[in-house]
């Protein structure tokens, strides 16, 4: 394998063996999934032949859509044992790639699995399925005044399953955390069949802790078939600022100062005035046209508690000059100042024929240097970029708009993407923030681990998954043999102090 | 290696061909690490012999404390070049015996690195060297308001690499985390002297999350050479409450009852009788003596908040038939209220010859029934048992009362106290809380994970240290070579489905 992201991604030789073998593989795979759980007809297995990173196509060997773990499990020690590639996949929602399927793999549709197994108020876990939605869990929930924080803007559609692969996160994640701060357990299946349970309804286990490893590990290290995940009691009052800056330097400043008096938002988003007038444009609610840079502020607690921080809020946004300030004083006040921010995506959409929503994480106070960088690269690229983050955690979310039709405009917009990514690692952040890595920032993973970073991560894959049949060709730029993973030997004099940044 | 927790640890067995290289072996580590830093005199040796689980003892066959982490690099390069095993060590306050040297492996004490390398309130971290205490980081930022949330009993004493090694909890985790949710990044040396940094300051990565898998494990993987923390704004206030209950059931549901209110207390500690008494007794700060249980919930936020909370905390507690409340008016009181929780330890010690402190984790709503479980025990053993626990988060510190000058009691202790992490298991909870497996429960592990489990976790240990050099004979009760670690091979009819219990 090689190519970078701005040439088009470059994915691992088919193996013709298994392409010849199909009908075999599929009567295998009938087998296992009685009725309609195997689908090999072309024109049926076109709504997986993509996910949300809609510019890569491909079809797979097969579409197969176990109910069961013991299905799950039998469908990966045939593959295991007959050396197939799988390429597991959710509601199929994610932005970097991750579920695109391979011509010699099956792909493993989670999306029968949604059932919600167990509700436990007493411990706030919520056991479910992997292919329940994200908002299923806090529906099943809500009617006892719980909900589960992490909140993607997909999460009316995407599932738990591929939260828990991407480490999803959305606009709460400041204050709550992204998948992996609320995800207390797993069953999970291993290529080779074997079904595991990892964590439980408890903060600590003993052992090693897998947990950690298998959030956001994008399909790489085995199938999920069951997530416990810990509830929360809906605040007493969520409350939202909308506070308008002349610049985004100040409303950077004022983002920094909130966090840095102690003030932790459930939200604080910001969007940039391309991204301001597009929403208003969509969704009419209000927002000023006379600001650089909007700051939503959601502040969530006790009633006491949020007026007090709706204080504080506004005497820091007074000070750094805030042009308007407005806080919401209604629900369906609170719902319109997000209803714009949600239609962000959409509303861009509007006004361009095209868009790439990149991800990348910056520590919070390079946010001013990496806006005016931004905008030089905006300049350099020739196209306009909207910007929509999660602020408060340095999470940037540029939307660089491109019009497909026209010749050279999609690589271009690729090529911009990348220099934003490569900026955000230049400052001291990284590569992602909610998305994942995929196919999308595959090649750019060098830029921010070196060799003995990628070869530690690619041993610990090969701990769980040896033969590498489990989604190959995603994340590693470069997925190497196991059995070469040797280590280093290093000598004294011969020290191997690779050249990282400080971060 | 085979044995169990009742009868006699069964450690490695020491590789007599190093042990006869030990001259040879300390002139190595001496080439490296000049000055003082290498000890070869056994009365030099004596301090370093045990940790906090004083029953067990054993020379090393070196200490060695290098001060940078070129040192550790090449100390473990030799170690992994030469087949020479390697016990790490922090503090040694740990009370699992992780710390518990080898008679063949080097005693490698990170005491030496003591700095903080940088203090970064924007990004709100800390960055410190592994060797700095738990309670310095704190001091290192307390006058801008800031500290570091988890924090052991032993936090004046313990390390942050130490810290990092056990997943270490305190009081404050119930709210905001045990270590593994408050370290952001580390520096770690690998057994080949390979130099890597996981994390940073930001909450995602991209590619495989090493940072869950390294935190909590006990030494088995690398060496940390530098460690970055969150840091969080000191409340604007905090307040606790003591509240006494005619039983512990009341007690307990008093806990369960707080947390479905969806209120979570900064901290929710519970003592009963004996605990009480032998606390108040020690430190006489007007703990009631007429209670059979006492509970110390402590409110912290903004000052609006925390007297909401409180009201909400009295009204729960009244309904459950509470015989005293008090909430502090003053920090004096509050610190007075801590007090005699704080020394409920070395109270213990002070109305019983020895005692054993026991660590395991239960779901909360089953703490009425352990409690009357472990009652039956202690009839059963013939052995006071005095209970202190994180009743928040369902982490029970049973203090076993024993004299080990009478023959038998230290065993009738142990079995006492394996028979209660049993009970913790049986109702779904964990063997371990905060203090990790080491050697003290090492034997236990079969009870809680299977051998799909065991063998899977010892893949990934050997994805970092495929000779089993780093710290062996702790937490894993049989330890593989790394070679025989094969995987199953599932044929269809014949499948692997575990008999784990539903969590």
């Amino acid at each position: 394998m090689s190519g970078n992201a701005t040439s088009g991604i470059v994915m691992p030789e088919p193996n013709a063996d298994v392409i010849a073998r199909r009908a075999e593989i599929v009567a295998a795979m009938r087998a296992i999934v009685p009725g309609e759980g195997v689908i090999d007809a072309v024109n049926e297995m076109r709504p997986f032949e993509t996910d949300g990173l809609t510019a890569y196509k491909q079809l797979p060997l097969a579409v197969v859509l176990p109910s069961t773990t013991e299905q799950v499990s039998r469908i990966l020690a045939y593959c295991h044992r007959n050396g197939i590639r799988v390429v597991p996949r959710g509601a199929g929602t994610g932005l970097s790639g991750g579920a695109l399927p391979l011509a010699d793999a099956i792909l493993l549709g989670m999306g029968k699995f949604n059932r919600i197994l167990d509700i436990d108020f007493d411990n706030r876990t919520v056991t479910a399925q992997p292919g329940v939605t994200n908002l299923g869990i806090t529906t099943a929930v809500a009617h006892a005044g719980f909900y589960y924080a992490p909140d993607p803007s997909s999460q009316i559609a995407c599932t738990i399953g591929g939260n828990v692969a991407e480490n999803s996160g959305g606009v709460h994640c400041l204050k709550y955390g992204l998948t992996t701060n609320n995800v207390m357990g797993v069953e999970l299946v291993l290529i080779t069949g074997e079904v595991m349970r990892i964590g439980g309804k408890h903060l600590d286990s003993g052992g090693l802790d897998l947990l950690g490893i298998l959030v956001g590990s994008e399909g790489l290290l085995g199938v999920v078939t069951e997530v416990t995940v810990r509830i929360l009691k809906k605040p007493e009052t969520a409350r939202a600022v909308l506070v308008g800056f002349p610049s985004s330097e100040a409303a950077g400043e004022c983002v920094a100062r909130i966090i840095g008096a102690g003030i932790i938002p459930g939200g604080m988003e910001m969007m940039d005035r391309l991204a301001i007038h597009a929403a208003e444009a969509f969704v009419k609610v209000g927002y000023p046209l006379d600001v650089e840079a909007l700051l939503i502020v959601e502040l969530d607690g006790p009633e006491a508690e949020v007026h007090h921080l709706i204080e504080r809020v506004a005497q820091i946004a007074s000070e750094l000059g805030c042009i308007t300030l407005r806080a919401s004083n209604s629900e369906e006040e609170r719902a319109a100042f997000w209803a714009g921010r949600k239609a962000a995506f959409p509303a861009v959409g509007r006004i361009s024929p095209d868009y790439l929503c990149m991800d990348g994480t910056i520590p919070r106070k390079a946010l001013p240097l990496v806006l005016a960088r931004m905008e030089e690269l905006a300049r350099q690229h020739g196209l306009q970029c909207a910007n929509v983050f999660h602020a408060g955690d340095g999470n940037l979310h540029p939307l660089i708009l491109y019009d497909a039709s026209k010749p050279g405009e999609l690589e271009a917009a690729e090529r911009f993407g990348a220099d934003i990514l490569l900026l955000c690692v230049e400052v001291g952040g990284v590569l992602t923030g909610e998305h994942g890595v995929g196919i999308e920032k595959r090649d750019l993973m060098p830029s921010m681990f070196d060799e003995t970073d990628l070869a530690h991560q690619q041993r610990l894959k090969c701990a769980f998954d040896p033969d590498s049949l489990l989604n190959p060709g995603k994340v590693f730029p470069q997925l190497h043999r196991c059995a070469e993973l040797g280590r280093m030997h290093v000598s004294r004099g011969q020290l191997p102090f690779p050249n990282i940044p400080r971060f």
